[in-house]
């Protein structure tokens, strides 16, 4: 029985639910697809996560190693392919809580950077599973730089073999998936020496566990880091490598190789393995990111539209905390923006296929726009939806606190996507990079990447909002968020340029503008995202009321970016005072309107209860009586021996005799 | 041996670290007390917190209980007493990591709430734990709203009992912490009902549990509410009553009785009682709150001064990261918020021991600034340290994400400031009511309380700055902020105003305006936090360079809270735009300047190595060492069933033949 509060939210709904959730993803067929996958995984028991939130390390390492063995089997019996419609789809329906995902980095390493006859020596028996393959990059005392990296592979011509080694305790590889416990082989990154000479990071394929019992092989010292803030359910490994050898066969060698002789050889374009690595950054942000903030949106708006706290009227009933404005302010941008990055991150994946294309016509000039949006956007998306579902989490009270609630599980993870394939800040400076260099070309009347034409048509102007309904219309908002883009871009270029003309060095005033750039990287992302939030609006079909909510949380995304930011619209009076008081205006209308079909745009998301894992987010909103069904099959409510071993003797009182 | 890149930083402070640490405990003299505790905490085994980030729950609780008796035994050992000065030294020199402490709770609501013949009962064996309290008083439906609150108490004249009851599932008692698995004996908050009416929330004294065997008592349903992001070690509890009767007695009537013939008789003023709960706001601030961000700058800062990472200029070693603008930004303004909100902290603690010595002398008139201020406050400084927190561990990159770090623990920790003892943004609008009257107050020519003055003399005026010095001038920024808390406080009760003289009702007017109310009482308690800071800087002796470092400190903190919230300035012109390029650049500069000493001034906090237990953050910065030993420790490097069961038979290549 649903909770009747809940149920009142979906009877006044004013679109359809169904035809939002096809559109999102990508048609009723896709829809169909999706949601046969997901009963598939769903009524499988191996498959569950209903003990999660009460398991050690160790038990979820287990459970996740399980599935990923079960997940084969289901895979064969289901008919699913690697190739198929279904499978983008899995990983999602497990909520990614399975094992040996760094196996198929391995592999991809292999088929990207190995020779055809390495591919065909190791692709076969890591597809059987005889083996199970990590990837060893990062160490102790080096992640985003990885030139740093100082594992050595020094090349031996008289046995023809590679001698790895870690010289030093920070050159210990440290945080690779699947490495901890279960790996029996990994792609190592090593400084290359022939002959005493440094040729720089290459990979190489070394074993480290037996195949026959899995002991450590000679010369490996491997185990598990330890406990982190998520991911319990993956063995992040340590490696340290004394003197082992491997055959020269084991350097990948599709763009370098060695000679037997000793001899070096580069061959071939990297470009395309550089491409592979920067569409990483996007490809992990649908699972990664969209979908816990969607998650989070979901749990937060149903508890809300459930949730009953103190009186909004006097004499009546409690109300709703979503009928309060600061219940709303909390959530409904974050519901906005999770629609606003998703048709950002449908832009450019579609984007990105373009380039794939291009690329595989030897046309590499869109790599650097790539980069540089892949860089930006991974880092904004990911700031962004780490931040909302922190909101979120807070915005539940108490009841966010609780494991049970699922939140504080989505936070913990979500906020690892700040760190990992790329630290934010570093990324956001390369956009930066890129856009000083466009902006400076721009000025310079050279032809410029799509993305950042506008930097070449840069207009003084004011907003011309005259009352708080033209802040409802794109032109105007996109248009002020063009303007507070190229603003940042020009004045940080100027002092760059100010700087080094005044003698500082070059890498000096880079670093003395960077708090400077990272601002301006950030802001024209989101005018990128404003813009194409509006452009898609204006494509969708008008019916069933879809084009219409749309258009709100649109102005939402757009009107709570410029609440929260004022100052740079303000700051050269684009924006005025008087405007800006529109802005505030119209931004909390928004929240009124919006509020009322917050339980249908999360519905939309079509998550089921299982998926959620939530006592509070379910769909049927029986908040209280699913927080005290699952609290009482909590370890923490089997007999502890603290009674026996401390209570009791303190409660018969032996203390007071001391 | 310290590594060598944390001495050099130590090589060069401007200042005395050891004044500055006096200056933080309040005299040499604190100092010495406090290290004194520490050192006799942490060389206790007992009191380990070694294996913290490795143990469960069910572990982690056992020894909260463990430690807690054992507390009882070393205080007798050591001479310490409730009353002596190495008191509030102890539960910091634990990090809280200890069992009971709702016990403390228990007996200081009987004192205040109870006859004098109760706490003559209760008190001396509550002392000597023959029983174990709790206080039981939010329930899974009702936190904020405490008359909403639904368990009853019926009163029974016949047998002069009180029938308890938990007449639905929402009624039942969550969080209570001690109750889930210790208490034997509870305060629980109830509905008085007497021949049918309802009397409103009364504090009712049940047992729960067995003094024998610790059984739960007859119509008792208790246990422990499962997994949270943090307060592993507490058994917060559940509750739920069954027709339990207690004794007439057993109503805490102090306050209000009720007689044997079923008369309710109110008696003495509730005043001292609300007075004590608002203290508690701001009693918790120093441990709960400012020490934790306190240990995240140290952990985030002296990492950042050991870890180097790229290089700066080409041809020089990789740079310390903290040598980066960007890193910079983000830790240096946590560093000067600690101190900004450690004096503000001390402001308080004054103010609210003047406030106690006036209502000894039954002067009542400063308890609404008092309950404004400690609101507004809790608000503030538990929301800008949990973001600083927040912030420091993502500074750490990947580091930052394992628990071995510390701050994973912090941040979850520090997280639930936001919510327990009043709701966040419940408490900021609590401030804001209070300052809307003063304001109006203050508009009518009405005398107001003196932390609002600044509310009469509104003048509108221009910031005077001229150049980028003149903003490290505290008369400059102090009357900047004074003029936007103003600027906010009016406009908003302009709204508010206009609003209700349109027509609209008073609480929908107020529902409409929170938004912006919220952001009153932030600029308001924002403002008092930077004229203190300011004020406390102007005190300091000038001697061992302590004032030079505490002012530069206090125009960071001055700075960057501009340099965040420009909109608000910039909104009416009081600062110009040029001007705000002008607050930009000397902010920019001071962090230049303050990342200098920033090691010393962590050093200054004084944080033993087991207190932070930190791989990252230990005294002398071996952090890839420490890392590696304690990832060792990690039950997660155990042998794992997983192998046996799930990975041999699939190396085995039972798969392909499936």
């Amino acid at each position: 029985s649903v909770n009747p509060d809940l149920a009142m939210e979906r009877q006044t709904a004013s679109f359809c639910v169904e035809k939002l959730t096809a559109l999102l993803d990508g048609g009723a067929e896709q829809t169909r697809i999706r949601r046969a996958v997901v009963a598939a995984i769903e009524s499988d028991p191996v498959f569950s996560r209903e003990n999660q939130y009460f398991q050690t390390q160790n038990e979820r390492y287990e459970a996740a190693v399980r599935k990923a063995v079960h997940l084969q089997k289901k895979m064969h019996e289901m008919g699913w392919t690697e190739n198929g419609p279904e499978y983008k789809y899995i990983y999602r329906a497990l909520s990614g809580d399975i094992a040996f995902l760094l196996h198929r980095v391995f592999m991809r390493s292999i088929s990207v950077l190995g020779s055809d006859k390495q591919v065909a020596k190791w692709i076969p028996p890591a597809t059987q599973h005889q083996l199970i393959g990590s990837y060893s990059q990062t160490e102790l005392g080096h992640g985003t730089y990885l030139q740093g990296l100082e594992t050595t592979a020094v090349f031996d011509v008289a046995t023809q073999e590679f001698i790895l080694n870690t010289p030093k305790i920070s050159a210990m590889k440290w945080w690779p998936g699947d490495l901890g416990r279960s790996a029996t082989h990994t792609v190592v990154f090593a400084q290359l020496y022939i002959h005493g000479k440094c040729y720089g990071i290459h990979p190489f394929i070394v074993q480290v566990r037996s195949l026959q019992d899995h002991s450590l092989c000679p010369g490996i010292i491997a185990g598990d880091i330890g406990p982190k803030m998520n991911f319990e359910h993956i063995d992040n490994g340590y490696l340290m490598l004394k003197n082992v050898r491997i055959p020269r066969d084991n350097m990948l060698s599709k763009f370098c190789e060695v000679r037997p002789d000793g001899t070096y050889v580069r061959q071939g374009s990297q470009k395309i393995n550089y491409f592979t690595m920067t569409t990483l950054r996007i490809s992990l942000l649908s699972d990664e990111v969209l979908t816990p903030l969607m998650k989070a949106c979901t749990i937060a708006i149903r508890y809300s539209a459930v949730r009953r706290q103190s009186k909004l009227k006097p004499g009546e009933q409690e109300a709703k905390i979503l009928d309060y404005q600061t219940q709303q302010e909390k959530l409904l941008p974050q519901l906005a923006a999770a629609y606003a990055f998703h048709f950002i991150n449908n832009y450019l994946q579609e984007l990105f296929d373009k380039g794939y294309r291009e690329i595989q016509r030897k046309n590499f000039d869109m790599l650097p726009e790539l980069h540089a949006l892949s860089s930006g956007f991974k880092a904004v998306i990911t700031h962004h939806c780490t931040a909302a579902v922190e909101i979120c989490l807070r915005a539940c009270g108490g009841h966010g606190y609780s494991l049970l609630s699922g939140l504080p599980s989505l936070y913990t993870k979500i906020l690892a996507s700040c760190i990992y394939e790329g630290e934010n800040t570093i990324l956001l400076l390369q956009t930066a990079r890129f856009l000083i260099k466009c902006f400076m070309a721009a000025s310079a009347g050279q032809p410029v990447p799509p993305s950042v034409t506008y930097l070449a048509a840069v207009k003084p102007g004011k907003c011309p909002a005259k009352n708080k309904s033209d802040f409802l219309s794109p032109d105007i908002y996109t248009e002020a968020y063009q303007h507070v883009a190229v603003r940042l871009i020009s004045s940080t270029a100027t002092k760059l340029q100010d700087l080094i003309q005044s003698g500082v060095k070059k890498y000096d005033a880079w670093n003395q503008c960077t708090v400077q750039l990272v601002q301006a990287a950030k802001a024209h992302c989101h005018y990128i995202a404003v813009k194409n939030f509006a452009e898609t609006v204006e494509r969708l079909e008008t019916k069933a009321g879809i084009q219409r909510i749309m258009k709100h949380l649109c102005d939402l995304f757009a009107l709570h970016g410029i609440f929260s930011n004022t100052g740079a619209f303000l700051h050269d009076g684009y924006i005025s005072a008087a405007q800006m008081d529109m802005v505030t205006a119209s931004y909390l209308d928004l929240l009124a309107v919006i509020r009322k079909d917050a339980v249908p745009l999360v519905d939309a998301f079509d998550f089921t209860d299982k998926s959620l894992n939530s006592a509070l987010g379910s769909y049927d909103g029986q908040v209280y009586e699913r927080l005290y069904e699952w609290a009482q099959k909590s370890p923490t409510n089997k007999m502890s021996p603290a009674y026996e071993r401390y209570l009791k003797p303190l409660l018969h009182n032996t203390l007071s005799k001391l």
